[in-house]
C-alpha cells in the first residue's frame, strides 16, 4: 500500500504527524495512507519565497508559459495512471476522472499559449499612458508586476488535478511559487501528480511544493505579498478568510465555494425542441457527472408550470437509466460520493428535502448497485426533487446538497419570476438560460448577471454547439459573488492578474513611457 | 450652535442616540454637536436598495456623469463655507481645507467627464469576444454590470469632503446608492456638504444617505451584492474586514489604511540640483500639509549617507520656518491635530522615537503658537527624526505617526539597500523616487512596485512639472498592498469596476455578440 508524502523544500518528506488511511469509497477498503502534518511551515514558505519566487520572476511570460506546456504534457502523458488513482481513491468513473485530468492538462496548455502570446516580458501594461493636468508633460501609467509572495492553494476533494491546475497555471504564469494542499481524502491523485511533475523536472526549485494535512500553520505565517486560493464549502471558505493573519496583512484570498447553480427554462421552450433537448442533456449530465460533486453542477431547474409534467417525465427517464455502482466497472455511470461524511451530508440534505418536497425519483441507496458488496460504499441514488410549495422552495435554497441531486422549481414563466428565483441562490458560479426567444433569454441573462459568475445561453441553434454549463473554461471567469465566495479564477489574463501587483507610475512623460520594456 | 443630523430615508433625522459635542481643535471650544446613532438600519438599507439603486441603474453612465458634474459644481459653489467649517472643526488651515474641498470637486468632475465618455450605456465590455473551441460558433464575453447592492463608506476624519467624493464618484457612476458615515469628530464639513447636496436636489431619492455615529448595525445587515469602502487606521480596517456578516456573505470591502510612505533620494542627487529641490519641496510639504494627517504623507526619507548632513540642514531650515497655531489666522501654515486622541497618539509615537532616534528638529508643543490660549489646542510641532541605528530604524517602521512628523533614514546609496528599506514599510499607498539617473530611478521604481500603490518618479526635468506625491489623482489608482489595506480606489474606470459585477457570458456567437447594447 502506498504511503503518500508531502513534497517540500525540494524533497518528498514524511510528516511528523499522523498517518491517515485513504479509502476506496466504493469498497471502503484502505487503498493508500497519507503522511500528514508536522512540517516546518516556516521552512516551506522560505523555500518558496527565497528559491522559487526569484527563479520564476527571472523568467519571461513566454518562458513560464513553456513550463506550463511541459506540465500539461506530463499530465497528458500519464493520463491513464492518474485516471486509475482517481477511480480507486475518488470513486470517480473513468469519464469523471478524464474530465478532471483532461481539464487539468487543457487548462495548463491554454495558459502555456497565453504565456507565449505575452512574450518576452515580465510585466504587463494596464491601459494606456494618461496625461495628468494640462501641461502634457506629466504622465501616469499602470503596470502589472509579479508580487513577491507565495501562492497557497487549498483545493477541494472533487478535482484533485483540475482544481490544482487552474490555480497553478495562473499563479505560475504570474511568477508566483505555489504550495498546494490537496484534500486528504482524495490525495492519491494529487500525490501521484506531484511525483510526476517533480520527476519531469520542469519547474525551478521551490516553484512547486505540496503539503498533505493541515495548512493552518502555513496560513498563519502569510504576509502582505502572499495569496491564497481556496475551493471548498462556504463555511470553510469563511473560516479561511477569517484567519486573523490573513485579515491583518491584507493577504489576497480568492474563494470558490457553494453554489446553487440554476438552469432556467424559458416559457417558449417546447417539448422536443432543440433547447428542450439541450436542457435535458445538460441537467441530467450536470446532476450525475462526478456523482454531482461539482461546484458547477446544476442544483435548481426553473421550469414553467405548464411544462413541469413533461419535463419531469423525460428527466426521470434519463436519470433512472443511469447505472450506479463501483466505477471500476466500465458500465457504471455514477460512482459513490467521495467520503462517508459527504454521503452523510448528502443523505441529510435529501432527508430535509423529502420532508417538504415531492420526490420525482431517487433513493438514498439504489437497490441494484453494480459490483458493490452488501452495505458497502458511500452511495446516493440520483435524485430529482420538485419544490411545489413555498416551504420546499425555501428548503431548496438553504444548503447545497453536494451529490447527484437536483430540484425542479415550477414558476410562472415570466422573466421577472425567473430572475427573482435565480437571485434566491445568493450568488452562483454558473446559471444557464434556455430560450429560443433571444430577447427573453438575453434579458434574463443580463438581469441575473450580478448574481452569477458565468451565464450560459442556449437557443434554437445551440444543439451540438454549446457546452454543458458545468464545464469550466480557461478563457472565461470561474467564480461567483456572495455564497459562491466572491472569487475570480481563470478568465484568461484576468486570473493571472489576481497574482500580480497593479501599480500606478507617475512622472515626466518620457520616463513613464519608457517603463515598459 | 448647530446640531448636525443624519440624512436618511429622504430626510434629515435626529438619531435616538447620544448628542456628541464637536470641538475646535485649536481652541478646544465646542463648535457643534452631532446627533448620533439610534437609526433604523434596516430602513436605511431598504431605502438605498429599493429606491436609490433602481433609480440610479435606470440611468446611463452619461446621465450618472451629469449628476456627478452637478455635485461637483455644488461643492465648488459653496467652497468658502465648506472651508470655514473645515478650519473651525478640523483645525485645518485654509490651504489644507482647499486641498480637501477642491479635491472633492475635482474628483467628482473627473468622473463626470468619464461618465460622458462612457456614454449612453449601462454596461461595459471587459475585453473582446473570445471564440471557444475550434468550431467558431461558441463564444464568450465578459461584461461589467451594476451590482444590486448598496455602497457603505466609512470615511476618515482628515478628508471629510475628498474622502467621501472619491468613493461616491466611483460608486454613483457604477449605479450604486451610497451611505456615507463620516468621522464624528470632524463631521461638520460632511454634514454641511450633505445639506448642500440635498438642497441641490440632484440625486434620485435614496441614492445618497449619510449616517452620523456608529455604522455597525448597517454593516451587520449587508449582503452578497453590497460593498464597503473604508479609510482609516489599519487596526480599524482589520476590525471592519473581520465582521462575520461581511466575511460570510463575501461583501466586497475596500480598505485604505496606514501607510509608511517613503521618499527615496538617489545617490546621484546633488545638493541644489533640480531633483534635490523637488525632494525638499515635497518632503516639507508632505509632512506639514494638514498637519501631516494625510494617508499619503511622506513618513520616511531615505537619504544616502553622504548627503544626510546637508539634507537635514536644508529640511530643518524649512520646517523651522513653518508657522504653527490657530488656522483661523491666515499666517498659520500648520494647525493642530484633529482631536485630543490624535494628539495623544502622535505624542506617544514621537516619545518612542525620541527614545531611540536623533531629533533633527521639533517639539511636542511649539513655544510660540499663533493665536492660541495657554495650554489649549491639540498641537504637535513639525518634527524630523533621524534613524541612524538599527533600533531607530525598527521603531520608525513600527507604527505610522499620523502627524507633522517624518524620519530621515540614512542608507548606503545602493539601489538594493533602498529597495530593501522601502519594503520594510510592509505596503504603501505611495512612494517617490528622486534621481537624475533614469536607469537607477526606474529600476528602483519597478523593484518597489509590488509594495506600493503609486510610485512617483522625479528626475532632473521634473521641476515645476511633477505634483507632490501626496496628491491623489482621479486617473491613477489610490491604494496599496499589505499594511496600506490592499484596496484600490480611483484609477479612472478601475475604481468604478469595484462597484460593478463582472460576468462571463457564454453561448452561440450571434447572441453573445449582440449582448452589449
Amino acid at each position: 500500500m502506498p504511503t503518500l508524502t508531502s513534497y517540500v523544500c525540494g524533497a518528498f518528506a514524511h510528516g511528523k504527524g499522523e498517518l491517515v488511511p485513504l479509502l476506496n469509497p466504493a469498497t471502503e477498503e484502505v487503498c493508500a495512507q497519507a503522511s500528514c502534518g508536522g512540517l516546518d511551515a516556516a521552512a516551506v514558505l522560505d523555500h518558496a519565497r527565497l528559491r522559487g519566487g526569484p527563479a520564476l520572476r527571472a523568467l519571461t511570460f513566454a518562458q513560464r508559459g513553456e513550463l506550463l506546456g511541459k506540465l500539461a504534457a506530463t499530465i497528458a502523458d500519464h493520463r491513464d495512471e492518474l485516471i486509475e488513482t482517481s477511480v480507486v481513491n475518488g470513486g470517480t468513473t473513468r469519464g469523471g476522472a478524464k474530465f478532471d485530468i483532461d481539464g487539468a492538462a487543457g487548462t495548463l496548455q491554454a495558459y502555456a499559449e497565453l504565456g507565449k502570446k505575452l512574450g518576452e516580458a515580465r510585466e504587463l501594461a494596464d491601459g494606456e499612458t494618461v496625461m495628468i493636468g494640462r501641461g502634457a508633460k506629466l504622465a501616469g501609467r499602470h503596470l502589472y508586476l509579479s508580487r513577491e509572495g507565495v501562492a497557497v492553494f487549498i483545493n477541494a476533494f472533487n478535482f484533485p488535478a483540475w482544481g490544482f491546475a487552474e490555480k497553478a497555471a495562473t499563479a505560475l504564469l504570474a511568477g508566483a511559487p505555489v504550495i498546494n494542499k490537496p484534500a486528504t481524502a482524495t490525495a492519491w491523485t494529487a500525490a501521484r501528480m506531484a511525483e510526476l511533475l517533480v520527476a519531469a523536472n520542469v519547474l525551478p526549485d521551490g516553484a512547486f511544493q505540496q503539503v498533505l494535512g493541515t495548512v493552518t500553520p502555513l496560513l498563519e505565517r502569510l504576509g502582505p505579498q502572499d495569496m491564497v486560493a481556496f475551493t471548498g464549502s462556504s463555511g470553510t471558505g469563511t473560516t479561511v478568510r477569517s484567519l486573523p493573519a490573513l485579515l491583518r496583512h491584507g493577504v489576497r484570498v480568492n474563494v470558490e465555494a457553494d453554489s446553487l447553480n440554476a438552469a432556467v427554462m424559458g416559457p417558449d421552450v417546447a417539448p422536443g425542441s432543440s433547447a428542450w433537448q439541450t436542457l435535458l442533456r445538460d441537467v441530467s449530465r450536470e446532476m450525475t457527472e462526478k456523482s454531482g460533486q461539482k461546484c458547477t453542477a446544476t442544483r435548481r431547474v426553473l421550469v414553467p408550470q405548464a411544462r413541469v409534467a413533461e419535463f419531469l417525465e423525460e428527466l426521470v427517464d434519463r436519470v433512472r437509466a443511469v447505472k450506479v455502482g463501483n466505477p471500476a466497472s466500465r458500465d457504471v455511470e455514477v460512482g459513490p460520493l467521495a467520503t462517508r461524511q459527504q454521503m452523510v451530508d448528502v443523505h441529510a440534505g435529501c432527508a430535509r428535502m423529502r420532508g417538504v418536497a415531492e420526490v420525482a425519483c431517487g433513493e438514498e441507496r439504489p437497490a441494484n448497485l453494480i459490483d458493490i458488496a452488501a452495505g458497502k460504499g458511500f452511495f446516493c441514488g440520483p435524485t430529482v426533487f420538485v419544490a411545489r410549495s413555498d416551504k420546499a422552495v425555501e428548503e431548496a435554497h438553504r444548503d447545497e446538497i453536494f451529490g447527484p441531486v437536483t430540484t425542479a422549481i415550477p414558476y410562472s414563466g415570466s422573466a421577472d419570476d425567473a430572475v427573482a428565483l435565480v437571485r434566491r441562490g445568493g450568488g452562483m458560479l454558473v446559471t444557464s438560460v434556455y430560450s429560443e426567444d433571444r430577447e427573453w433569454g438575453s434579458g434574463v441573462a443580463k438581469a441575473i448577471a450580478p448574481w452569477v459568475g458565468r451565464v450560459c445561453m442556449v437557443d434554437s441553434k445551440s444543439e451540438g454547439i454549446t457546452l454543458p454549463p458545468g464545464m469550466v473554461l480557461p478563457d472565461l471567469l470561474h467564480g461567483g459573488p456572495g455564497r459562491a465566495g466572491g472569487g475570480e479564477e481563470l478568465g484568461g489574463l484576468r486570473g493571472v492578474q489576481h497574482y500580480l501587483a497593479r501599480t500606478a507610475f507617475e512622472g515626466p512623460r518620457a520616463i513613464v513611457e519608457r517603463l515598459l520594456g
